[in-house]
């Protein structure tokens, strides 16, 4: 299923897209005066497999009986998991994003985080904040954890996962490197553009080959695919649970490959600036678009 | 207020202190079946002004109406907020301890963060996690966020407190620098215990004059005074907001004091082992005891 978040009058409605177009779930269960389902992704998320089951047959009946369906252009996108527990982020994990940073490769995954007052939903506008002048891009495949895991092996790990997602990791490299530690330059509001849509893991037998890319203006900045990762999906989630407990809803950005302003001549190098239109895409998962103002 | 997070049966009740006994105000509030106040921690950080006083107006009436109280002995606190939307983190923020560490004092705050899954009540049992070997405590004033604040000037920054609380921000050194990025080492399970009150700012007049101490098992370890802070509480929260939005139940951890175990000379190093039992303790808000298992 690609399942998105809607933001209808205020609400979070859980939406989901059949052949370009979206049926807004929770209109269609309230029509029928069901409540024995999710009516938002956050409901989903924290369903037992019963009712996520349940839930998946009820979509398909839907897409045969063809309730109302908008188009996607008329909907307007949340950020595929509002309240996540953790937004945890991987540094450094694309072999040729390391090299245009001069970085060595890590020997472990170098792990950092951005908050959820960055999450932002797919066709939005962003302000360019006025206490950045180094305003970058970062196509990320984001992985969103389905059940809570604990110590699992590499070999499980995928079982783990709800879905994935197309992320931008924007990030103002400014304040990024004003000091040893990250955070600041990666946690502003809405620095993490994500959808549109949460895309179930059984749609991606192999999250590490996907091809993923950067447009801005319609250009192309990133190109390249999940097979340079450095550390793989379940080699992060492996590693992480070792250390922690990842919860449902968790979400994962797991690295950016080469192409980033950061990573051009200086002499070349193009910050994003007011006007400009970034797409993140990545094969299976769709176009993330983000219009800064 | 000395207002605390109850666990009552596996749910979350909002109590209050009055003369070291306790009264379950969620539990006075439903014997009343009143329906008007807050009956949580995380309703009442969310609560209107208007609310959150005549919650104020009904603990004075309870304290004098007498009801059922109970010793601080008899019940089990959760973590002062039990679910922040962030936990941030500044580090190296008071001058002895950078000085411990040979760390130069920072020109801007150092921020990083902690997870949810790290909070944990005072006086509970903490698992020493068997991937570190270098276990560490850290005493640290906690503010908590009582209003949305972005772009605030030092001035007005504390109107945006809710309160302060006692927080322990425990620390695996080995996993802290395994990478340039510190929260591996800063956000294994119950790594964050706080509490037990969560202080309103009108019983604390002066957030930069409030001696905080460490024992480990019955030993002072730190001893210092938040006088000692290098980037105070309302500098802190100026930073941020300028930055980045911070939201009611926020929480900010504002380093901690010389007398820290990676601290001490190589040869008499004493990381924290199952067994010990830390306390951590701030001046008007109470200590915070870890058992370690």
């Amino acid at each position: 299923m690609k399942l998105a978040n809607l933001e209808v009058n205020g609400n979070s409605h859980l939406g989901v897209c059949i052949n370009d177009s979206i049926i807004d779930v929770t209109k269609a269960l309230a029509n029928e005066q069901r409540t024995d389902l999710p009516t938002s992704m956050m409901d989903y998320i924290n369903a037992d497999d019963h009712t996520q089951h349940a839930f998946q047959d009820y979509v398909t009946t839907l897409s045969k009986t063809n309730p109302a369906k908008v188009a996607e252009s008329e909907v307007t996108f949340g950020p595929v998991v509002p309240h996540p527990e953790k937004i945890i982020c991987v540094g450094l994990n694309y072999r040729k994003h390391a090299d245009e940073t001069n970085s060595p490769y890590p020997e472990v995954p170098i792990l950092f985080n951005k908050f959820n007052n960055t999450l932002t939903g797919h066709n939005h506008n962003v302000v360019v904040p006025n206490v950045t002048k180094e305003l970058d891009y970062e196509v990320e495949l984001a992985i969103v954890i389905g059940q809570t895991a604990s110590q699992v092996s590499e070999d499980e790990a995928l079982n783990y996962v709800l879905g994935y997602a197309t992320a931008n990791d924007l990030s103002a490299r400014d304040l990024q490197l004003r000091t040893p530690q990250w955070l600041l330059g990666k946690t502003l509001d809405d620095f993490n553009p994500i959808g549109p849509y949460l895309v179930t893991k059984d749609e991606v037998p192999d999250p590490q080959q996907l091809a993923l890319t950067t447009t801005v203006n319609g250009k192309t900045r990133q190109d390249s695919n999940t097979s340079d990762m450095i550390f793989t999906c379940k080699e992060i989630i492996r590693y992480i649970s070792q250390h922690f407990t990842l919860k449902p809803g968790d979400i994962i950005l797991t690295g950016t490959p080469e192409g980033v302003a950061m990573g051009m001549p200086e002499t070349e190098r193009e910050y994003l600036k007011s006007g400009d239109t970034v797409t993140v895409s990545i094969e299976k998962l769709g176009s993330c678009t983000t219009r800064f103002i």
